[in-house]
């Protein structure tokens, strides 16, 4: 009860970053308070999402969570690009990602495995999940290759268009996977209710105007901290001295999943890993072949370049962050030191971002 | 029935590509029929060499087909080498790899993964293969890598040599693996004939001197489109303005393997994934372990300078096509959307070397 | 007992080292005979340290040879370090993992291959072993990718020295893992007696002062060996026409690994993989995760700009072993052609850094 409170006394973090914006003008502050105010935000039109999808009944329940899940990183997303801050999405993009696969991944595995001296989790959603990441690597990995050389015939508007239209199409071949053809393969290997309806459990009893109305104002109150966020970026960086892309991979990246983490981390600590992995690799899939590919499209509309070329660095980390995902969870069974060591890569990788990566 | 008789008449395009030659002088048009005319010639090679093989007995039977299964990108390869065309060599083993693997492999998948939950195949041939194709890997990225410095001591010619021994080494060993050391283990899961057999099930009952001349005048013929290909690539790539890698890389790989494709995919509609993958996995084998190191030393005799340099982009995709396989194959079991995965890695990967990668 | 002999006998390189130094001046003969020299004397230090290791009881002992199971690699390095060799210092570390992973691996694995058709051993060892190892590459590829490129905040010392941090604290966790917490997960698929107490089944009825006396007296020996052939160094590289890495790499790494190939092929003779890959594995972690970064601290004692930025090739070729060792380990069994891929791509590397990697 005590922590539903802290949550809803969260939303006052947005009018508050408002003033500060309007009276104070320091960009540093204001960034801060907006970027903390995304977090409640973040977690209100999750669960508002949660609590439609469960009322729609699991199959448009499911599609309902894949598609609005992670709204907010969306609605930043596009505030961002109208800035044309396109260093900040594509790295609140890859830190998302990361974050995603060694924070919330490495944390969960940990906090589960403290307490059990082996983990089990679903081989299928695991070797399924990775393979499509790996994908959303190899989209970034083309079109990053292509922009170091010097090649009349690139055209990097064009070829991110296509690569993006393919990861939109494998994202719905993964959800007809996981939704129809191997709904039962993908299930916890307990035979417990599946994932988003345990997520959500504390929600069936609110009218549906609720969730619906929920999910209007949290997503408009998203889009006014984003902008005020977008708006102090500049001031922000240079008072900072951090680069841009640090800002996207880190600190906005840590903001936009807070509620991923939090969830997890619960599920984790009851052992619960198909649970606790599948928000964080879910979140990640959703991300990469979703977002990003969606955000090229709306970058079309809005006139803005964006394309999926990354800084190198990104690439690497992305790809680095897939493999060690691979090399731990391909086998469907994990312990402490394996979580040890994705948090160890993710603290040397954000080393690398910070000194400018 | 019927297919066999399209696949002879398939033998009428290149007598049409050489009038095409003679009379018409449109390098794009002579390029194309010529490129079509080699896949029936290629798949007329196969099926005369496993004729041959399984009269053989097993022993030399494996090794004809695995010494003579992918004559027609040898040959072919040669003609290139004489007229210079190293890019055009250097994409053909690339893309004929690439192919084999996602193409091929991801389209076997899907085919069989439509109709069985859940495809099984054998755990040490997948792993088997996956090892020393990443070893033909290794083998492409050192030179390439030492290519891109400026180091004074680096002699290009002299590292590909060694390293083409290494290459051959391994593949004669790995031969020794399946055919005499591990030959049990590395049969189908099922106690079914063997690979080989199975596809020659039509062939036993022509008289030897058939298969004999049918491969002789097979191997001909190919020499003859393989010429005539060569000869109107450049201008056909300056009339379709399309990169010489990308032609192949994509065009001319796709067209040499087409044969094994659809072979693959009978035998994955039959869920038979041992012999669709066996297929795949041993051709990509023979072309990077056997076909790249033999042109080698072949450039040596023609004085040609070929060595095991490729562009970065290519490395890359190679990189990522052994990798990708590895993630969905080591465990000895994989479903449609893995085939697809697969698929939509080449989609993107073919963009890339469209866009002049 | 004739083996000890010899052994034994192999300390006389020592002062013939030092008397060709003083009085016959070829800085080649030098280097290579101080080089020799240091193989007897790092088999000393390891036995005695197992000699100690053994009376101190199974959780000291097991640290005890975790601490200084490499000594000699590290008298080595900080010889190197204070000469300003710092291509030699980076170079040997990349060596003696490559040399562990691929040359004792890939060796112990066809030895022991040859003899049983299926290997098998601890599936967790392995996949720890690699997950760290995989880290180590990632702390490798940051500094490295970073002083690719030109950035005015890229402290190379700083990002070294929190890398270095992040490494030691993930040697001590999986120290803590294999001794305390996963203890008998951890142990060899028989119910053998633990790794280290089998390897030093000969030294129990030795007085402890003998191993004491014996550890201090080699490390002094290896302290002066190490100074003959760091001073030999520049002039046989000049002679030799060698570049510095290369010598690291290769030359240097397999003098000093070369105590640990003999006892693992001993093992592997027996079929006692987990031993003969214990071995191995353990010996690239220390390394990877103790020995390199502590190397970084002793560089700012020294005042030496150590850092944990290598050649590119030295990182490709890192990342290439590790994943070479998660395709064929990860499973848990593995036969001689994995061992052979192994020596395989270990003959690749080496070829391309003796053409200047």
């Amino acid at each position: 009860m005590i922590s539903r409170w802290v949550w809803r006394a969260g939303w006052l973090l947005l009018p508050v970053a408002w003033l500060l914006h309007r009276f104070v003008h320091d960009d540093a502050i204001v960034f801060f308070v907006a970027c903390a105010s995304l977090i409640p935000l973040a977690k209100a039109m999750g669960d508002a999402t949660e609590g439609l999808a469960e009322r729609m009944g699991p199959a448009v329940g499911s599609l309902l969570n894949a598609t609005f899940g992670n709204a907010a990183e969306l609605i930043l997303g596009v505030a961002a690009l109208r800035h044309g801050h396109l260093d900040l999405v594509k790295g609140s993009i890859t830190g998302s990602i990361l974050a995603n696969l060694l924070l919330v991944g490495g944390g969960s595995i940990v906090t589960g495995g403290v307490r059990f001296s082996q983990l089990r989790f679903n081989r299928l959603a695991a070797s399924s999940s990775i393979a499509t990441l790996f994908l959303a690597v190899v989209a970034m990995v083309v079109p990053t290759l292509l922009s170091l050389g010097r090649n009349p015939r690139y055209d990097p508007a064009l070829l991110s268009e296509e690569i993006s239209a393919v990861l939109i199409a494998m994202y719905a071949l993964s959800l007809w996977f996981g939704l129809r053809t191997h709904r039962e393969h993908m299930a916890a290997l307990d035979d417990g209710p599946p994932a988003p309806a345990k997520r959500a459990r504390t929600a069936h009893h609110r009218p549906i105007w609720y969730d619906l109305g929920g999910l209007l104002v949290a997503a408009a109150a998203t889009a006014v901290a984003s902008e005020l966020l977008v708006d102090a970026l500049n001031g922000a960086v240079t008072t900072l001295q951090l680069p841009e892309t640090f800002v996207g991979v880190v600190i906005v990246a840590i903001v936009g999943n807070a509620a991923e983490h939090s969830t997890a981390l619960l599920f984790a600590q009851r052992g619960d890993m198909d649970v606790a992995l599948g928000i964080a690799w879910e979140s990640s899939k959703q991300i990469a072949l979703l977002v990003a590919p969606v955000l090229v499209f709306v970058g079309i509309l809005l006139g803005v370049p964006m394309d999926l070329a990354f800084t190198r660095f990104e690439v690497v980390a992305l790809g680095i962050s897939v493999i060690a995902l691979a090399l731990i969870a391909l086998d469907g069974e994990t312990n402490w030191l394996e979580g040890a060591f994705l948090l160890a890569v993710y603290a040397v990788l954000g080393l690398g971002f910070f000194f400018g990566g």
